[in-house]
């Protein structure tokens, strides 16, 4: 073993305290491990803390249930392979859409409380306590890949639930007996041979070093607030908002790879648009060339994505109708910037090419007429033939006005990363050479998940979670060798 | 140093005998420097011999002063910036636009020569011996961001020019002395402390080790053809066709890799499209459902890029008068498999939304009666009002019917890899440390060269002779420690 003195030694040592270190810890102290969980912050709760709090779960929870939804795992894998496709791990989804219910019921026991009852309409986030939503199920194409049926999971809080679910999620590993040493941030690993044994950390301008005697276990979140990192290898997102507690750095990432860990789709990345769900499904959202591209009810980050990806500015079009059918809650502050009486007007108020609008709301009221979205299938609900005067939103500017919440307007688009560390399903980091890194564990957005190119609110807590559980497992039930 | 016994013992090993290993080759022998290049094929060239052979190569060249074009290096930079980002590598690519017009002639003191004129209409590969063509330098935006000057250098060959470019090198290699061990394949770096100082290669199924006193090179293409790397980290070409010629399995970088070499932008794809440019610029490039996305006198790399993100299929949409007027050799035996009298019976043969053609040809007619493209600016010379009848053709069906050239018809999408192991300006492979690693360099598809998100034909070959010269020399004047 390297010639290090350890301060403290314990049989797992879980780095960051997110959803992921928490599933890892509170799974192993369970299983009968010591374990110590090091924070870099000042207390627990990380990017989860700060996040929507949605969990994609489903499979026949007891709130589908009560909700009068019938589910089944292989329902889900068909939705979710599709949804978080092309090239989704099926090995790692197949494992977490089985395990579902069994999950959800987890949440139940470690104190997470949900209102059994469906929020229907499109929206990033109720603001009920609704306690299920669609997350993009009962969206073309994906009404034809699987049954739809709500799979969004949330805690019985009004707006934000992330605190909510990270304070449950605290609490248990603390009842499970997890100690946590705060302020402490992990800055390199500690090696005997080719296994990992322990964890040297700073704190307060001190080393202190932490003997692993079963391993340890990374869960530092993804990497969208290191900028050389995002350069190096998910460049799309530099230059747009951040969403993330302002840590997630990488660090595990790099602890990962500094003793032989794999990289794996580190260019995935999530986005979010501000665009507001319930205009869209109204009216239509259209590129910067006057172009539909989407269905608009599609899940808000089916919608964002496809909107990076085009030619921008992007824009919110709704007519008069449409505004005023809109429910004040599902409107979050958002006033229009444009108006006009006629699509001429507002091609030129917009920047638009001449005539743009006016093809494409032709064609869209062509199909409208018959009651069909004819280019994607946008629910027949929220389609009919759109009339003036109309209105224009720019969703660079954000939920509500600049001058009511500090918000900056920027691209308009926030996001974060869903590539990092090569893992087995029961979250052992897997070496270049494609075999386990003997004692190193991980799990969450420090490690390439369930996704492919897609996503889908509720994946990152969930994932984080179900595979931190393996991984707390896992190492709770290993030996090593020294 | 580790216990091997060394068959060969040279300054200089190179692994990987395209255009990167041939440039670092030779310019480790000019050096003064003893070289060996392994290659495990059983003769030289591979990719790069099998490629288009355009360069891209500016900044004032005899072939453009000669052909009437006034260039500049920061011209070429301002395009390249563009053309090849966002994102694009500023560092390298400032070098490579500066030292351009020397490369041209080192590449012409090779031996490769060049017509000196131009081929001047939109074609992916010009069907003449003319030594100069457009890589895109003329179509909107990027007439907005440099002065549109050709570019793109071709060796005196009618049609694929890579194997002329190649053989020119291979010889200029020989000239300087580097010797060619073919069927040799490396299989692992031999490291002495934390220094690379030799390679270990299997030939015909015996192990044959070299002492490389300054260095090894790694120049072995990238890892299109290494279905688990796809997996890994360029997901998005899976399922199309490979621009390869069968072993860019990603080998080097794995052997970067296993000694502490960084990777970077490994998403990172050049796609093809087998859509055909005279046919387009005569008419448009519709996607799946009946809308235009590009100017279709967009560099083929540009317009195949943007293809390749749009619902599918798309087509390409002629009117009779623009079919008969693309001269024969332009036509690359491509025949339309669909004709019709009106769009709405074009609509319905292709399975395109009821009256979406009919809007967008609508549209671009309404703009085309002023001369104009007002969606994406197609050069006004390639803009006019289109009428019927029509007719259409599948790029996925290639260049010509599939029993005159055995192709299958596919995706209609191939390509190849842009990212790789992270290299210093000067070649050196950079660990994860941030700090070169000792005695290991690398050039060509097997680094992550001057490319952003874009590509233009002709920064493959330019790139890896460019950064292997530089290689060739870095590795030539370095002294190993033992």
């Amino acid at each position: 073993m390297a010639d290090v003195e350890f301060d403290h030694e314990v049989d797992v040592v879980v780095v960051g305290f997110g959803c992921a270190g928490a599933a890892a810890a509170q799974a192993a102290a369970l299983a009968g491990a010591s374990v110590v969980v090091l924070e870099r912050a000042s207390g627990p709760g990380g990017s989860s803390a700060q996040s929507g709090g949605e969990l994609y779960l489903g499979g026949g929870t007891a709130v589908q249930q009560a909700c009068g939804f019938a589910d089944d795992a292989d329902n889900m894998f068909a939705y979710l392979a599709s949804a978080l496709g092309p090239n989704a791990d099926l090995d790692k989804l197949r494992l977490y859409c089985d395990g579902s219910v069994e999950h959800f019921e987890w949440f139940r026991e470690c104190g997470v409380e949900f209102t059994e009852s469906l929020y229907d309409a499109p929206t990033w986030m109720p603001p009920t306590q609704d306690g299920l939503m669609w997350l993009g199920e009962n969206a073309w194409p994906y009404t034809e890949q699987a049954r739809p049926v709500p799979r969004g999971h949330r805690p019985s809080t009004e707006g934000w639930a992330g605190h909510t679910v990270m304070a449950a999620l605290v609490a248990a590993a603390g009842s499970a007996g997890v100690e946590t040493h705060v302020d402490t941030r992990a800055t390199s690993l500690v090696v005997d041979g080719d296994e990992v044994v322990g964890v040297v950390a700073r704190k307060f301008g001190e080393s202190v070093s932490y003997r692993a005697r079963n391993g340890v276990v990374l869960t530092t979140g993804g990497f969208v607030d290191n900028e050389d990192m995002l350069a190096d290898h998910a460049p799309a997102l530099l230059g747009h908002g951040k969403v993330s507690d302002g840590l997630d750095d990488g660090s595990g990432i790099a602890l990962g790879q500094s003793v032989g860990g794999a990289i794996r789709r580190m260019a995935s990345i999530e986005v979010a648009y501000t665009a507001l769900p319930a205009m869209l499904v109204r009216g239509m959202l259209v590129n910067g060339l006057g172009q539909r591209f989407i269905n608009e009810d599609a899940y808000p980050g089916v919608f964002s994505h496809a909107a990076f990806h085009q030619p921008g500015p992007c824009w919110a079009i709704v007519d008069e109708a449409g505004l005023e059918s809109i429910p004040e809650q599902d409107l979050w502050g958002v006033r229009p910037q444009h108006a006009a009486e006629t699509l001429a007007e507002l091609e030129i108020d917009l920047g638009l090419p001449i005539g743009s609008l006016e093809a494409t709301v032709g064609l869209y009221n062509r199909h409208a007429a018959d009651g069909v979205d004819g280019l994607f299938h946008k629910n027949p609900k929220w389609v009919r033939t759109l009339e003036g005067p109309w209105a224009a939103v720019d969703p660079r500017l954000g939920f509500a006005p600049a001058g009511r919440t500090g918000q900056t307007p920027g691209s308009g688009f926030s996001g974060f990363t869903l590539g990092g560390l090569r893992t087995s399903v029961d979250g052992e980091v897997i070496s270049l050479a494609g075999a386990p890194v003997p004692g190193l564990f991980a799990a969450g957005r420090a490690t390439s998940g369930i996704h492919g190119d897609g996503y889908v609110s509720g994946t990152s807590l969930g994932d984080g979670t179900f595979f931190g559980r393996r991984a707390g497992r896992t190492v709770a039930s290993r030996t090593g060798s020294c």
